[in-house]
């Protein structure tokens, strides 16, 4: 890449709705990238609420040292009830011309991505987006920042609990997170060795659950792991763990919510590169003019998504992994 | 120690009630100092039930390889409803002396050892209690097998909701096992720098929590964990939680109940070390005619303590520990 | 997928060359893939050598249970010499029919891929490689079994040396492995935020990387972590940070090869569920009547490669990751 | 404890000699116990360099917080050749003097409390130490702050290797830290189940490895791990292997050097515990006037012995562990 022009002299990085392990990652890169680039980075504390209350402070290259593995993020987040009213946006806007920003980074979900989309068509504030999220619900990048390390969290987590589930013959309802996509569950189902995994993407019914609870017993298996997604639609782990105690009476039946340790810890190296990546990405990008996109990595390649496809987009579970999960149950 | 001179040929081997971390590395170090010792070991499945129903079978040094570093008991473990049963405990004798057994060594909590006790005084079965349990609530010994990793698990599980917690400005209450006993919860809670620590050994009132949290609060604290012992009385989680939001309805308050990712996971260095010892240990007082004893370790010495007293004594919570708390959580 | 139609009724399943994590994983996939496709599943013990010496034996669904998370291969693997004589082959084609197997899976690296392929090329045995090595030099697949497990080993034992390194203003030459690939230096070399990252693929010199330092020290940085791949051409991690020392008299230079530690460890979940799906994918290719291929993740689609372009071809050091590194190393 | 009456207003902490996971824990307990008591604390850097070149800062409760669990001293330590001579001792006296400090917390090794025993001598500078190395050679505490959680990194590395070699038939000499101390070796090697445990306190010989490694060959092991401390006499691992290999040449034999990975990490908490009671009671040592001092723990209580006899006298290996670990690898 050439050495970009561009009128863009001072980028402003926050990070916004829930908190993913890699934030600190990204803002790490964005934060370098722009020295590199001799542009000027303004870190904006709690989301958008530092926008509107001028919290912010000049962040030079050795500020973001020894954060790229620290879990959550140094700038905090929030959820802006202000950001939402037109009032709570002009005043953003006063502060953003007022710390003489050009643009903005948004670290965050489709929440977020949709508050930088009002506030871009409202003052034309250019602004790229970077995916972070553990539920890996964003349409226009592979994986989102924080899923891996979600998922190797619920892993390990299971895995605890499977040394105690077979020493005791025992059937685990364990609810891993991810709003209403399956994602977490799907893959932590998978690598878990779960029996049966729950995500309300696909239909599922507790006669089917039941009969394959029978068949696991048949063929031997002397405990089990039920993986259900946070958004399940046949119930929650308790409806689902009091049905099965109706149903088997002899079964010893345990709930597990593995619940906010899925949003923290030390991002995994998968995490660590694609935050650092991204960050890197989405400075590039508003160099290059680019703006209301998300930048995300696909197949491994920069992309970027314009953001209204972003938000309004989805990935789709993937029809192999169920079919992987299947057969792995047997 | 010179080599013991005994009656005793064979030595039945089993892990009772809850399981713990390092149960197996106590197997394999009973089972190894049997070979050393030239003495045969049965692994008994199942705890008592394994006993009733005849679920046993000889275990040889080779068996027990690549088992130190891993969670739960592959003998695994039970709560035998029919061992408390004069019935039930008679067929377990029968299968006792029909498999030729000349004692007992049993893995577990003072509800095992009770059993232990009882079965002793009917039948005059020799046997030692080895400790194995999280809570770490048995006399005679500082330490159970299991509690140091439960507490590991514990604070690295509390480490990443602290990322969370700090990232949103959030108070968070987080409930950890140990029965009647605040071990976990007072040790977890000064590892992992809790505001507070609730534990049914203190007297607590929620207006010293509420007093407390403002106190923090004006102390310049942007988060706060509380953590509480599953027995605490003042209420479990849910509840505190719940008053807590009442009094201060501005305050962010979520909950995370660490459930049984504690009895799980590979043991720390400290559990295979003390269960190594103590497996040892239970071996040689058997060669050594001792009976009806706990193996512990006390001060870093190996000691036996009658089980009677193992079960009715009670470790008590360390006030040092209590008055570190209270002066770190300023 | 429709039910295959296929002669094929009994595969043998062996794991070769060096272990990574991971392997336990594929097998079991493949076991499991063989039940639920009605298909015989025979484990061929030590790579090549079982085939050789007869060492086999028919796994069930229930024989690889709890080994999904379990480091290793519990086939056990080997580098053989045997199988490189035209002799050694001809004992393994014995047995392959004597046991009425119809065709192979082999999880390896290039080395055991080329071995299976003389082999299909000699006796026209069926075969599909599924690649297993931390190295991550396989062409046909974004990914290689393992290499996520030996990144994220390598990332927190940086991390430790971090703190180290920090606590003492010093410069680590810290060697990975990789053999004549830089992937696993590069990305944890940018995960855990490296000064520099000298890798095979690109022409390093001790002046850049002298200039580099001092550039370092400049910028502010207390502290250096230089991450070296095994096969890099400049000198080994010893030979560089004499070097250094020669070059800066006033640095405190350590040097640490991580060694076998990345080798081992519980796969993580993108290993385990790559491995899952692998492993189902190679059962189905060798139904669909597929041979001579390599099964691979590619975008996350499961691609067939035939094996000579596997072996022949490389995976290219992505060069927007080495722009990403030395951006970030500002 | 009373509130204690004291001349005592101002407290110097620093960290000195070799880092060990939990000195921040350590460091954060000072701080807020001098919070707690109202007494001023100043935070020294880099050890005696700091307080030598003038180069420290007041610290309140607020500035240590979320670092209970990160490894490495944010203070910084050294080995300060300055302070060992008169000239450097005078300068930091007068520093001592011209920042109104009124006594010393220093935490280390015991080369850093010998220099705080001279400086004691010489200026009459109160102070009390805090043992923190990984090496656990200290005598007046049963564990020293950060020997925890070094065992903890040593059998997780170990146990990765484990896989390797057991996937491999491979014999492997892995070389721990300890200096001239066999602690960490005695206690990583018994939980890791290593065949052969080397260290400096017995004396060992070739022949009787070979004998060892044969038995376990005979015995049916089809892998070996010998941990061998730094300090062991009869070779290093390299010596070692090339011996094992000269007299063996069927063997498959490797090394590794755990090296730096051992003094960082996140502290466990056994350590974070340990040093938080010993942070505090440090400063209630000070606050009652003890002086010349370290502040320890034996059979869980506070002790304080005095500096001369810390450095002296030295912990003995414990023979029921050297028993233990020969029963175990029967």
């Amino acid at each position: 890449m050439t050495q970009p022009t561009t009128s863009i002299q001072k980028i402003g990085v926050l990070t916004s709705g829930g908190d993913s392990p890699g934030m600190n990652s990204a803002i790490r890169a964005v934060v370098r990238a722009c020295a590199y680039y001799n542009i000027k980075c303004v870190g904006i504390r709690q989301g958008y609420e530092g926008l509107i209350h001028n919290q912010m402070s000049e962040l030079g290259a050795r500020s973001v040292k020894h954060i790229i593995n620290k879990g959550g993020t140094f700038l905090q987040t929030a959820r802006s009830e202000e950001f939402r009213t037109p009032e709570g946006r002009q005043k953003a806007f006063d502060h953003f011309k007022k710390n003489e920003l050009d643009a903005l980074i948004v670290i965050g979900g489709d929440g977020s991505f949709t508050g930088a989309n009002v506030f871009h068509k409202e003052f034309n504030v250019p602004f790229i987006g970077i995916p972070g999220t553990i539920d890996n619900d964003i349409f226009g990048t592979d994986f989102t920042i924080g899923y891996d390390t979600a998922l190797n969290t619920c892993i390990e987590a299971i895995d605890k609990i499977r040394d105690s589930a077979t020493s005791h013959n025992r059937v685990f309802f364990v609810e891993v997170m991810g709003r209403d996509a399956g994602f977490i569950a799907l893959s932590s189902g998978i690598a878990s060795g779960a029996t049966n995994i729950l995500i309300p993407e696909e239909k599922d019914s507790l006669e089917e659950l039941f009969e394959s609870l029978q068949k696991s017993e048949q063929a031997g298996k002397n405990s089990s792991i039920i993986v259900v997604a946070e958004g399940e639609e046949l119930g929650n782990v308790y409806d689902l763990a009091k049905a099965t105690e109706k149903r088997f009476p002899e079964y010893d039946v345990r709930v597990t919510v593995l619940g906010h340790i899925q949003r923290g810890g030390n991002p995994t190296c998968m995490d660590r590169v694609l935050a650092s990546r991204l960050g890197v990405a989405a400075v590039e990008g508003l160099l290059e003019n680019k703006t209301n996109v998300m930048a995300g990595s696909r197949a491994n390649k920069i992309v970027y998504t314009p953001i209204e496809e972003a938000i309004k987009k989805h990935n789709e579970i993937d029809k192999e992994l169920i079919k992987v999960a299947k057969i792995l149950a047997i």
